[in-house]
């Protein structure tokens, strides 16, 4: 048996919170995945004027008041990373690394990648080029793979890789690699490009370049429509009405990944907006 | 001249608030009409838990965090009751009582009425029986007026409408009493019903009845579509887009007024997304 939850919300920003917060008060058995510091794009704010009641707040302290607020309500963050969510009609699976959990309705808030885009990357999307090593591991047995990683977490899905691939090389972007594995290499460069013909060969960085018959960009935030097979998306974001209802039944967007204004005080209300119709429609259907 | 503004925000519930914050953090000239207390409903609420960040604080806690929010931002709010939006193409022209303002875009943010209907209103609206004495006073010269003022600026409709009408009778559904001139005649009753052939007559009272021409329930919100003639509405909520936007150019809404969940976070958020996208509005056609 899979873990089975009412509401499972992916992604801890002010829209994950809202969401989670508005879920608990109406009796809903959720989880949430996230980051435990709840929002990068938060914690490096230095001053954040526009939520009402918090003048001059720096985005470190909002990141505390929130966590603060979880934390009051009993309500945990699990750092597992979902990888994929599937309808199945009347529920959703949720496939995290080897695991599988179960969920009447998901509210996604996983915001937007602000990372810009790779010369070649979306050219060889798919034909080399993926988001998710560990989904695709199996088409790159005794091949060489390049992985990509924004976080610390991309370390685990590099020694993952270990086991299937023939060479695996880790570029992280960020300083302090902790987790890696002996076998996997590290290079340290900064990606400019991904070259090829017919499907991706090289990773061109700004130190050298690697061959790769599978390059992988773990970014922060994979594409929406790759993490929900089947979801409507325009412009990189959810397709949403104003009760922030997706084209799949039973399944929620709220925050910056249904659309801009990227505000905080905007995905809170849409966190909330998303949980509160999750909660009427889960009361519908059972 | 008429004072013009870029963008003037009617109602100071969280909407209105976060709106107001927007629009100023965008340099835009704004004047935000409503109450010193900011929301009834907010000031009465005794424990909030799902406005992030503020867990389990009371209404009045957070009213006193938006206020000190507001004066940080040196934001001012006028009590003045806006009766009346009119767009007049590029720009609206408010009717404040006696006085006129401009704006560019307006933001309505006035919640909605949670007073009930009175059996005969909706039957006698615009026969009789009005929501703004003010607006209608020079029909009822040397004629017979019941007020019913559910706060006490209706008062102040009294006592103007003394000048006018032949006989005002004032029913406060109040406590204290505090302005209404002498020869306003005060009644204490709860109004029940009105009745009439083809136009209001009387109102009735659980005590007794009061015959009038001319009934007016000057409650906390008029409808809609009489504040902003011309505008749609559906179910006593302005229809809006995601962008806030309702049917008349430049003229946004947000919070209670635009429709459930009635929520804080989720006006909030809307106020900022109508502050954000009026203030695009007026920097694309200025």
């Amino acid at each position: 048996m899979n873990d089975r939850y009412d509401i499972i919300i992916i992604g801890s920003g002010p829209a994950g919170v809202a969401a989670a917060i508005n879920a608990v008060i109406r009796k809903k058995k959720i989880k949430l995945f996230g980051s435990r510091d709840l929002s990068h794009k938060l914690v490096k704010s230095p001053r954040i004027d526009n939520y009402p009641g918090f003048y001059g707040i720096s985005g470190n302290e909002l990141k505390d008041r929130f966590i603060g607020h979880l934390q009051s309500m009993d309500i945990e963050i699990s750092e597992e990373k979902v990888d994929a969510v599937y309808s199945m009609g009347n529920y959703f699976v949720l496939a995290v690394k080897e695991k599988l959990y179960e969920a009447t309705a998901v509210i996604v808030a996983t915001g937007v990648s602000t990372g810009r885009i790779l010369p070649g990357e979306n050219e060889f999307l798919g034909k080399g080029v993926g988001y998710c090593a560990t989904c695709d591991a199996p088409l790159f047995k005794n091949k060489t793979v390049a992985i990509v990683g924004y976080e610390p977490h991309g370390e685990e899905d590099a020694n993952f890789m270990l086991d299937v691939a023939k060479e695996v090389y880790y570029i992280p972007m960020y300083d302090e690699v902790k987790k890696l594995k002996s076998g996997v290499k590290l290079i340290k460069g900064m990606p400019r490009e991904i070259i090829g013909t017919d499907k991706a060969e090289k990773l061109v960085l700004h130190n050298g370049e690697v061959e790769a018959d599978g390059i992988f960009l773990l970014k922060d935030m994979i594409m929406l429509d790759q993490l929900v097979p089947g979801v409507e998306v325009e412009g990189g974001h959810f397709t949403v009405n104003r009760q922030m209802e997706t084209n799949i039944k039973g399944l929620y967007a709220a925050g910056d990944c249904t659309g801009k204004p990227y505000q905080y005080i905007k995905a809170a209300g849409e966190g909330q907006v998303a949980a509160l119709n999750a909660v009427s429609y889960i009361d519908n259907i059972t």
